[in-house]
Formats: C-alpha cells, sequence, structure tokens
C-alpha cells in the first residue's frame, strides 16, 4: 500500500486520489435561471441524497469557472435548481454542458437540449430526461478556501418527474433506467451489470 | 410522466424515489470505535467528496437502526472515522456488514474482516480493502426529523492508503479498482463498463 498524507499533496492531486476512490459518483444535472432570465444546465458529480423527511439533496460547486460557478450564483440568488437525471443516451449531452461557457449562454441551446419549464420553481429542466426534481435550496454551506474548497447547496425536493415506462408504483426500474455514474478524469461508467443482494437480518 | 408531489407521499415512498434515481450511489464503508473500543463498521450510501481543499467527505445516517445508528454514536463521541473503499470481491462481506447488530458485537468480526489500525485516527479500517481513508469530523448537520431525516457528517480526509497496483501516480486505475455502486432495495452496480469523453472546450 502507499500512503498519502493529505498535507503535502497538491491539492489537484488530493482532487484526484479522491475523485478516483469514491466512486461511481451519481451526477446532478442542475438547471438554474439568471436574475437576467438565462437558463443554466451544468453537471455536478459531488452530489447525493442526505435525507428523506424531509426529500433532502446536496450538491457541491468547487471552485470552478464557467456554467458552474454561474450555478452556485443563480441558486444563491433564486433560491431554487431542478435537477434530471442522466441516463446513457445523454451522456454526450450532459458532456457537453460541462464547457466553461460564460453567463449570458444557456447550456440547454448549446447542447441541443430542449428547456422544459418546471412546475414549481423558476427554472427548466431536460425536456429529453426520463426523470427530474424540482428543488428549493434550504441552506448554503460554505467548506474550505479557494482552489477547491466549495459550497454545500442543500435542497429540498418539492416535486418529482419520471417517465410511467420506468415505474412500477415508487420503484425505479434500473435496468431501464441506465443512469451514467461519474469517475476520475473523463471515466464514466454505465450501470448495466446489476446484482442483487438480500440484507441479511441479525441473529444472535 | 408521472409527477409526485413530494408532500402528499409517504416517506417509504420518498425514500423509494430518491434512491431509485439518484443512481449509482458511492458507498461508504465507515469504521468507528466505540467508547467501550468496539470497532463498528457500516455501510452508507448517501455518501461522496463535497471538496478538495481541505479534501472533504459527507456521509449521512438517516434514522436508522444497529449499526448504522451505533457509527453515528461514535463518531460524534469520537471525531474520527475511516472510510474503507467497497469493490467487487468485497461486495458479500460489506452486505454483511449493513446488519442491525447490537452496539457491542464488531461488524468486522461477523463479516469475517480483518480489522486494520488506523495510523492517525482511533479507528480500524478494512484490512482485505485495496483503499482506504482516515478522517477527522469537522461538522455534524442535523437534516429533518424522524422517521428518515438525518445527520450529514463532515469529515476530513487526513491520510489515504491505496493499493500499489491500482496507482499511476495518483491516478486510480478505475477498471483495476472495480468498485460497487449502490442502487435501490437490494440493487448494486458494478463499474465494469467504462467509456471516456474529454471535456468540450469553450468557442464562441
Amino acid at each position: 500500500m502507499t500512503t498519502f498524507d493529505m498535507a503535502e499533496l497538491d491539492v489537484h492531486d488530493v482532487y484526484k486520489l479522491l475523485t478516483g476512490l469514491v466512486v461511481p459518483r451519481p451526477i446532478g444535472w442542475v438547471g438554474s435561471r439568471s436574475p437576467d432570465g438565462v437558463d443554466n444546465l451544468a453537471p455536478f458529480s459531488f452530489f447525493n441524497v442526505v435525507a428523506a423527511s424531509p426529500p433532502t439533496v446536496i450538491f457541491a460547486p468547487t471552485g470552478q469557472p464557467g456554467a458552474r460557478k454561474d450555478t452556485l450564483a443563480n441558486v444563491r440568488a433564486s433560491g431554487e435548481f431542478t435537477l434530471s437525471v442522466v441516463t446513457a443516451e445523454l451522456l454526450d449531452a450532459m458532456n457537453a454542458t460541462s464547457v466553461d461557457a460564460p453567463p449570458e449562454i444557456s447550456e440547454f441551446g448549446h447542447a441541443g437540449l430542449r428547456p422544459e419549464p418546471a412546475t414549481l420553481v423558476d427554472a427548466c429542466y431536460v425536456g429529453e430526461a426520463r426523470a427530474a426534481m424540482e428543488c428549493r435550496v434550504t441552506q448554503i454551506i460554505d467548506v474550505g478556501s479557494a482552489p477547491m474548497g466549495s459550497s454545500v447547496v442543500f435542497g429540498e425536493v418539492a416535486v418529482v418527474h419520471v417517465d410511467d415506462q420506468l415505474l412500477d408504483g415508487t420503484r425505479v426500474d434500473q435496468a431501464a433506467l441506465r443512469a451514467v455514474g461519474r469517475h476520475v478524469g473523463g471515466l464514466y461508467s454505465h450501470t448495466d451489470h446489476l446484482v442483487h443482494r438480500d440484507r441479511p437480518s441479525w441473529s444472535p
């Protein structure tokens, strides 16, 4: 084993190690609207659910340029955002929205995606997505400092839209969903190799 | 599309929808030590990196019984924990540690795993793991309330151990790592279908 002392590593090496070991990461494809009315769209893999009552997600923009920096400014101002689920057929469009575009550019148009207006919040989600959520910011917690500190945005999920063909009640068909996970550098994983394990019960 | 209003759903349906759509989730296999010296080990998929300077991870125990509840009590008391990476060959052992065992039982022994004492923090990691981290709690933020509110534990990563055979500098070989992702219910995904995409550059 090689042991790395984080205090002695360059921040880019820290980032590379962490994003290579905390995998696969889900992708939060965040839609937000600027005060000028530009519909922004950018992917974040420092993203997850953190609670169910109330339904709460977090995503964490780090000290990043372009669309991802614009997202943080927008959600700070509006307090609202959407999340679209990144599935296999949308991988290339998602990647196109990771470009460092200036704030007046909508990544929806840039990536050839249809902005679907949310029903409860002032933002759009990806019209082509098979599932999306509408969220309201509950708190933003700043962690660390430049160059790769972040702001952890907590959002409460108000509404969820899901393609009927994926649903059995509230159970989402994982084989049909074909979600994509994020790894290090430009690597992604497809979720087409699924396995099942029963949770064990305790017997003393 | 079916639209679900979260305010009108039972919390178990909220949980099922969110854990079916925010996928694949990385698994934080958390090692902690109780005030009585019992080495606890439990998996959490409400887990991710959130910053690189300083290197910061979060995991979020929800209102859960057994080992996972013990983990929260331990890290509140000790302020320290380890994270072991769950790879394909450790999937069944990880699942065995998700059992709701009483606090005096060590899940290391229960799952037939070797507790490896951490070098900087007062806890063990999985001796069989190909990578592990040693972390110190920086803050704990309570979100929501019972039955499925949570406590979001923020930890700073002090030290990372990685199997030499996985490393090229600080780059972790994703095909060799074979990390496992968490989905809904008892479903997991293997990360053996990797694809690469270059991040696009902006050209006006």
